[in-house]
């Protein structure tokens, strides 16, 4: 498939007229000459979301099968890009073959969760309550399914150029929950958002769904964003990126006439505590797995280790020297654009200049590229300088020494709210871990032990998500079947003739979901 | 019980230091003498919040059997302060004794509905992904519940003095979450507050819990609202109440460093669409069940029908004579307070003075009580101006003449978020109704055939809800058990011992919750 730098608004292709652009090399930082991209205007980003509007009762009235063929179909065309897409969105992130590979895995198998999920009918989470015309005062029948939301934005991010862009979690939960989606692309791999957005289009046409189910548009600026999160038929806006980011479209969404809801994922250090069992047992090991964390990918996770906590001693002094050896030993890394090496050099040198900050380590350093660090605070420190706990989005991690264990509970309960927090213990752990589990669940959405975070499983049962600011809004997730929840509305319907029902809704289940009758699960006694 | 007009902080009783008010009769609008109750300050507000804050993490971490136990100890001592509660309601809101004791039963029984749902475990929504060592590559267990958000701030609403208010749906719902709750008690019926806020204190102490799991703050004004809403410890906001106040509420809530999700239900005018067919069969008995639905408990319902749309014709004209028979017929009413009353009088007087506005009929007048009214307009002149569709809390409603079926989904298309719309169709308005369905669907939190939106039943399947401004959040309700999703959040589990894991969360299942586990709900093939 070309690459042709347009923007697509519904099935249409067309050049934009905003300022244009071009894609980074990522491994020499030099623009890659063909194509060249032009941002969206107002009037394209008006164009696109009337389009979404006008879509969103056919695409959401769909039979369930018809849905989930379209997730499916969308799966298989992203696949069917081939190669061109793995080495253009290579190039445009620096990120290895295997891992985008990888991601492209995630990103077919994840729509096709959604397409099962959509088959299922498990979300719409139908509850009956048929009429009970004895009672008094008499009840009548009153049905209770989930509808979408209305037509979404998506922003991608950039260090997931599958996973988390075009055609990611974001996009395929909305697909899913009935809801047109408009993408603004991440500027930093616009190639690789073409080519999966033109394989939607493609999906979208072929399944004859009305054009406006998907459009995306570009822009190196921010005024794509924001004229997208402001037009009235925006319901909802999922988004994975940095704090101020996010934070700026929160304002925007609370500040329209009719505001909406903002699913940002921002910004988490994803505290490990080191307990003293574990320490003892294979300080070493913890210590080596944890470097590969820290610098895999270059560092450029959500849930990257950020913060690593111990208890001051022997047990932990050994760990920062092994762990110091790993980073000295990391090679120099290419990051996913010329703006975050950036923001990431200067983040590591506000924190080496700090005078409460002890540099244990730096990896390899290379012109362009990204040096890792390891740093040392004490939590008394951190405790009276938030600062020092903050993200620097790389390859970088601070090891806190906490004086006591009475310390390290205070740390737990200062800190922001987180994506992940790991516990690295043993049995003998055990009373230390039961004081410390009821802190780590009020500050994190997803509690590890003995792993690292870095990894993110998509199913029924992941949380990637947590309390602000790891995200805008701590009762959702961005990955797994419960994403689905954030583009979802109720609706009851009370005394409605069986023929005017919605399928999902009638008294036969002619579909066969899974009802809640009665006030019991369905079969159940 | 003895009021005493004290705050409730935590286990404490006191006397506020902020303005003195008294309670109005509602009946003469005089003042009741005794006792005074007096505003809290903002020490006061702090404490209850940092109480609340501390016994959070004991509270949620109840085993189920104790929490439903304490709900369903709140429902019997809200039943056993007998008859002066019923009384000192009376007196304080105008409503009659049948209406408050029916009211009664409801609070009870959300609270005993909230006490099942909580010994069953559904809510907990819980889903294991079992360790998969063979996959390539490895999947670590993982583990997935729901758990409370933290403390919750309740505003008690006027017109529900007892099933909106201290112990109403919005505490029921957060108290079974596991969210220990400040309650901003409604001045309009401080007595009655009180003595349900003083049961529930009782029953905080009988189970042993911390006390910060409930308390219960006056304030004449709205500093000690804002002050809540703006507190770290806060959470999330329950509201029920005017546009302007929940408005307010979500501005501030939108402004904290860390921004909170706000549960307000704002405004409805619950439109009524009168088909055709209906209107021909049974037109004499529609006016005269609207007019019963639109007058009763003097219009006071958030459900209240403020809008009849139908299409011009002899038959709509024949449903707006009977229509306005009935509203002549209407006493003058008593309304929740002196504000209220006023309001509706200055919105009726707008209405009324507007020259695209006919008034159809007027009820009985009174001094100091509210004089039912019944206004036409054609769709035409509300489409021109939206004003005329805004709600005027009370017992009034617009009818409004559309000139074809083209020109009523217009309106539908024009309208804004409501709890509740409602359709008066027979068989052969089928094809009509098909049309409107998906219009309606997007408007509306519960969508009603041939009856009237007053009423609303507490189960499994009601949505009391609805896109703004209807509610600040459309993705949630206030009724009914799924009301508890809006005080929960996800947290995942991966990889922990069997017996660090919550009791809910283990292998062997002990609590028997129900549960999705590899995929599939437990017990499916």
């Amino acid at each position: 498939m070309q690459i042709t730098g347009e923007l697509l608004i519904g099935g249409r292709a067309k050049r934009g007229e905003g300022v244009a652009f071009r894609a980074i090399d990522a491994a020499n930082n030099e623009p890659i000459e063909q194509p060249v991209f032009h941002g969206a205007l107002d009037r394209d980003v008006e164009a696109a979301c009337d389009l979404a509007d006008e879509a969103f009762d056919i695409y959401r009235t769909l039979p369930a099968a018809k849905r989930a063929q379209f997730l499916d179909d969308c799966a298989a065309r992203i696949e069917a890009l081939g190669d061109p897409l793995v080495e253009r969105a290579m190039a445009e992130t620096g990120l290895p073959r295997a891992r985008l590979e990888g991601e492209r895995t995630r990103t077919a198998s994840q729509l096709r969760m959604f397409a099962s999920l959509v088959r299922s009918g498990d979300s719409l989470d139908v509850r009956i309550e048929p009429a009970l015309p004895e009672r008094q005062p008499p009840r009548t029948d009153l049905r209770f399914w989930r509808i979408g939301v209305g037509p979404v934005a998506v922003f991608g991010a950039s260090n997931f150029p599958l996973a988390f862009s075009v055609a990611g979690g974001d996009t395929a939960s909305a697909l899913a929950a009935g809801c047109p989606v408009v993408v603004k692309a991440h500027p930093a791999h616009p190639g690789t958002s073409e080519l999966v957005g033109r394989a939607i289009q493609q999906a979208v046409a072929a399944a004859g769904l009305p054009e406006g189910v998907f459009s995306l548009l570009f822009d190196a600026g921010h005024d794509v964003g924001s004229a997208l999160v402001r037009h009235p038929a925006i319901r909802a806006v999922g988004f994975t990126g940095s704090r101020a980011g996010g934070l700026a479209l929160m304002k925007l969404a609370a500040a329209r006439a009719e505001p909406i809801p903002v699913y940002a994922e921002m910004s988490s250090v994803n505290p490990n505590l080191l307990l003293p069992g574990a320490l003892a047992a294979r300080g070493e090991t913890l210590a080596r797995e944890f470097a590969a964390s820290a610098t895999l990918g270059c560092g450029q996770f959500c849930t990257n280790p950020g913060l690593m906590l111990g208890v001051a001693g022997e047990a932990f002094d050994a760990f920062a020297a092994n762990a110091a050896r790993e980073f000295s030993a990391a090679a120099a890394g290419v990051m996913l654009t010329p703006g975050i090496l950036r923001a990431y050099e200067l983040g590591i040198d506000r924190l080496t200049r700090h005078p409460k900050v002890t540099t244990l380590a730096r990896g390899a350093a290379a012109p362009g590229r990204a040096q890792a660090a390891l740093l040392r605070v004490s939590a008394g420190d951190l405790l009276a300088d938030a600062a020092l706990g903050e993200e620097v989005f790389g390859p970088s991690s601070v090891l806190v020494e906490c004086a006591n264990e009475s310390e390290l509970r205070a740390v737990l309960r200062k800190i922001e709210g987180q994506l992940t927090i790991t516990l690295h213990a043993q049995a003998e752990d055990a009373d230390l871990v039961r004081t410390l589990l009821p802190l780590i669940e009020r500050k994190a959405g997803r509690v590890l032990a003995n792993g690292f975070p870095t990894g993110v499983e998509v199913c029924d049962a992941m949380v990637h998500g947590g309390p602000f600011p790891a995200t805008s809004d701590g009762r959702s997730t961005s990955v797994g079947t419960a994403a689905i929840e954030r583009f979802l509305r109720p609706v009851c319907y009370q005394n409605l003739a069986d023929a005017w029902l919605p399928e999902a809704l009638r008294e036969a289940n002619p579909l066969h979901v899974r009802r809640r009758y009665a006030g019991k699960a369905e079969g159940q006694q």
